[in-house]
């Protein structure tokens, strides 16, 4: 590394506590200080800063951080030319895709986006919703919102908002109506271009991104394990999900194999029913820490 | 499935809480909404209702609820005409069966049951109480009692009466006496005899039945995973609990053989020294999720 | 007294907590016990039992309590022949009247409960319920309900049921829509006819509820306070709620008087501006603990 | 009122809570509900809406907000034209009013703001910041921050900040030094000057207002009440503080007085000793809930 | 005062919380800083220190501190030569005072002290133990005690031990029986002799005492105020308790008086009705801060 | 076992819910019962006390406990002749040993132990302290502690003190600085010699310290499982830590091994993409509940 250290941008805010969760199941514990922007890491080679979602991008770019996480819809709206790593699809809610849509109030005529041409549109996210609207050529008049966007159509202050929402909920808190998606997001780890072609800083960015991955995984996936009577392997191999390939091992008792597996976790309930049915025996499931 | 899905009684009450963890478990979420009494359940099959461990039998008997979950003693208490289709062994508690005890004053004469003929006893349970005391032969007045009903053996409002107890906490506390144990009961799954007759329904509620046993097994169980010298292993065989025949794998090297257990936490602390003493090396305990 | 002592029912359950810091409000600390149904209470002339709201009044008739606290719809349910002392109302949530009203499905077409001639009605308040249709000329069959009551009609058990309810809260949450209340109820302090009878007995029953009235009051109330123009009395006096006549006194400077009074909590919102707009000063408002 | 009822703005945020409790002792319940920004208040005169801090003064002189509470740092950025009705000085830390300082880093040789000509400055007070540097005569380059200000300095991102404090603790936490305290600011009630000129709604916001300041005052004061030696009243009086005239009453006694005196709970400690020493006994010290 | 402030020992440990909220409501904020034993007061005047209860009246003996909180047990185990100013009767638990007790096994033959003669005797307070069973004429073998003292019984370390104790509740719940109570403690204020005689000093333990007891007794008492009938106000004098004494205040009617008195919180429920029974109207109880 | 039962006993304090914790991993339950110093522990042939840390040791000698917990320096102090069984490194804070040291004050000169010659040192480990000071030749005035040590230095009621730290942060925030560390230590289980020269209570407690130490460990360790290219094992061999011999065994596939191993979590994060860049594939990380 052409610095002693790889500086990383820890987002503060709503996905601070799921980031510092996820490093801690990866492998890295970050601490913070109360009132301090500078959390330690227990990892020598890494300096951490907290840095608003909304503002990671622009210091990846311009190499305040080597590598930092945020949102996919503000490194869109900061046009940030950086490195996108990977995905990393948790949130504080819901470990789905975060949405950026078009509001309107319930009770309002408007149905499509075009039906908005001449309107007033408030939103947080201002470069983004102007050059959507443009793109449709639909004429409308952007104004940026602090916060309590909804209310804003409510009150009559606007006619529509372009809001982000996973569960919708607030949304409809507040009795409007969602007419059209403009965006999915969800959090992305980015890196620097410079950084990028620093070999080591590269190897480093890569090596978290592999844990990050491995432990996000972990969280939806568990291991089953099974004694199988070794004429029914081909069978079980049609059944089970392609892309997590078994692993087979000889037992003593010569008619027996023991396989073993990661599935998602999800399809337990429906998996297990079907492998009984095989005549596997000894099924156990157990707990996952990381997954590569 | 003769209909589009499957009706599960939820019980309200002391149970509702472990019931949904233990769902959970097994790959379920429930999920309650506040002061509405229809939770949600993350399976399209299925719809979720919650009722009164009480009257849960004649729901399930008269077609409300295709399947449910209730005490022994209310299904015998209602005499259900129901398919008990098996044991769920757990409570708020202690995993425990409660009983339903005869209980008098501490300072009372009363020793055996039929010291209280001619007299009065109060219970929840009118039914099986009135048909037990009959069937000894014992002539005694049985009233309902709405709760507290240890307080009114204290206050002389009744002679003796019947409760359920896991702990006999509650019973000591009020400064009474057991002198009888009336039944054992414990949680059990009960379906509907049409629902058992269809052939969809049954196969899931089977499913349901097998991952809540496994949820419920793995609760009380630990994995053990060793390596052993081959000429050990006859001699392990002989210590280890009979109903969980180890998995054995050969080893790279020939003259020693991986040995995995899925064996009773309880039994952990004398076991692990045993094997200790057989020469086992590398032993480790593992957390389980199901045991099948 | 001819006994030593005046044996208290506290209700255990929903009003079980409101009823002990009644008490405490009032000035007597009522201590639980944990699964004891005999809780201490710091006064040498009072023994406290617990019993369910349900059977308190019973209790009360047959002399096992002399003074008891129940709701008045179990009163009548039980059809108690008891000294009804006093109304307090409070309650867990709200200070309001409770209400036993007559439900059926949001989307079912009845509108009055003549509609419900010949359809099954269930609840936990068998006795009244059935009088009260019979009083109107209504033939239902009415049946016993253990709770989860509303359920029962979504699920189709019954076509309506007679529940209680102070916000309406639950009956809204199960889509269900009210179409008569049956009875207003709330917390009566009843006694017992012989202990009533009983001169000393009924003495320290009127002072108890002397003290939990002063108590609820107070909760209501505030004190308010201040300085006006002798020759604005007059006018005051109009203005002020007729029912507290203020403390006047001569203050030293003898065109100003001291003026005191207590006043509901809720309306001193409106009132401080009009004494300011009489001329008085120093205006200050206190907290009370007892207003008798 | 030409409307019938007046619109309330309640900032949002870090202030939000305290308003809330602070409307509840001045005898309003605002209720929020959850996700959503149109809290109830049980006055059918008022309607609440929540908006930030940032944006309130915009609200309330365009109408859509009669009256609203914010601070003056942000009414005075957005150079809204409303009518500043009172001063209220609370907070959710500390009762002091807020400070807007500039800082820089602890080992920087900046001492005087000055020493920033030419240099980059980061605030989320962009307008106010642009205005005080160019008053000053000094050129610098501000930019605007979303957040974690205080690490931009740190990072090198920018010379100094323009930062929000009340203690200090944060820019302390991270290393930086206060140069320069560019403005004092603390919540205002505002109004809209059409509002203002309707007399009904003035009415009513001079009300709130008045309120408002009671529950304030009475946060920090207490109400002092003894028995004084006729001949000692004059002594006293030198000694209280002026603003609060006591209350002088006659006692039966003619050599003794009743006096009643508001002092700030503060001096209390110190004043009560000096009582003592005049011979004043009985001296009960009691809670207040408003001081108009 | 001869320094520039007055040193005040605050005891740590089971006293500690208790202490700083008795001064918080005399009028002074203690702030404790984390792992730090030196406290913050906001009163210039004042230093404050941290320091076990056993070791204080060394420490205000020594000069360390001027004046310091810490139980009668220490002042006299230390023999410590300090001031005792006054008695503060509070404590974690129950405002009683706290008592040495002298505890046996609940099944030894033991009955009084001197049937301890010979035997061995565990304790934490060695030197009052020791002079105790000296002055008796008692044998005995005392050994130091650093805690878990009940336990050296049971174990059968010793044959008696000297313990604190304010309810028995640990005595009981180990099995040991009470033979003897050795002594009363409870917190006093003690001072520095020199802090004492010098006047500065000595006025500021005397204010900071004099505002602690009225914090202390404001806890017990309340405030009661009533009209009364001017003709009943004899037979009211012999009725309330002597040692306050009413201030009675004329009405603008003359029949009337008002009559305002503190009593015990204690005796309020007993007073109220004969109160009421005198012709008192208008009764109201209100809370106090202080009673000086 | 002469005796029908192995006494254990168990600290209280600071080290009392670390030391529950690690019996429950290591499959004993202890229950502690409220005020009682007795706890149950579900294990016939064991019963449990509890005691003091510092008294620890001389009970075990004296033979009143078979076996104990509790620290090197208080067997030392104690000079207890009893038999240390093993290491137990855990505590409250950190995993790491405690140290005692000798500190001064922030600004003192003193920069070695022996500039404390002929000084004032306060500890509450005199005996260990003399010793130490004896032993450097250093002429030092040892008095004892009861706490708040720190205090004292910065009082000047000593010029150096002997205390226990683990992370150093009451020393730092009282101002101190360490110029020397006297002792490290840690928890041992301890064993009365002539328990331990009894074959049954010699075999028992070693059978505790295995599952103590077994629990312990695998707090520290994770399972990494993977399927691995054959011709890569003498590689990863090379790689992975030499204590943790791996589990190799044969996979069906005639090319991959299944490979297993334990190893500490905290080298997990860089042993991961070694493991990658040798080719190993499925890669899962779990969690363990002993490693013997």
């Amino acid at each position: 590394m052409s610095e002693q250290f790889l500086r990383l941008g820890v987002p503060k805010g709503s996905l601070q506590d799921a980031t510092i969760k996820l490093f801690e199941k990866a492998g890295w514990k970050i601490k913070l200080h109360e009132r301090n922007y500078f959390p330690d890491i227990d990892d020598d080679r890494i300096k951490c800063s907290l840095a608003r979602a909304q503002e990671m991008s622009m210091y990846v770019e311009n190499g305040t951080f080597d590598v930092g996480l945020t949102g996919m819809d503000w490194i869109r709206e900061n046009k940030s030319d950086v490195v996108v790593v990977d995905d990393l699809i948790y949130s504080k809610v819901s470990n789905r895709k975060a949405r950026w849509v078009l509001c309107v109030r319930g009770d309002s005529p408007y149905k499509r986006p075009e039906d908005l041409d001449g309107k007033k549109i408030s939103t947080e996210l201002m470069g983004f919703t102007k050059e959507y609207f443009e793109s449709q050529g639909i004429n409308v008049d952007v104004s940026f919102s602090w916060g309590t966007t909804e209310a804003k159509v409510v009150e009559g202050l606007c006619d529509g908002i372009v809001e982000i929402t996973e569960t919708g909920t607030t949304i409809k808190a507040n009795g409007l109506r969602i007419i059209a998606e403009l965006m999915q997001t969800n959090t992305q780890i980015i890196a620097n271009k410079d950084a990028w072609a620093d070999p080591k800083k590269r190897q480093l960015i890569e090596e978290i991104n592999l844990l990050l991955q491995g432990a996000l995984r972990a969280g939806k996936m568990v291991g089953l394990k099974m004694n199988l009577p070794k004429n029914k392997l081909a069978e079980l191999n049609g059944t089970l999900p392609s892309l997590n390939s078994p692993t087979v091992a000889e037992l003593q008792d010569p008619n027996w194999l023991s396989v073993e597996v990661m599935v998602e976790e999800k399809i337990v309930r429906e998996l297990i029913p079907r492998l009984v049915s095989f005549g596997a025996e000894g099924i156990i499931e157990y707990p996952l820490n990381k997954v590569i």
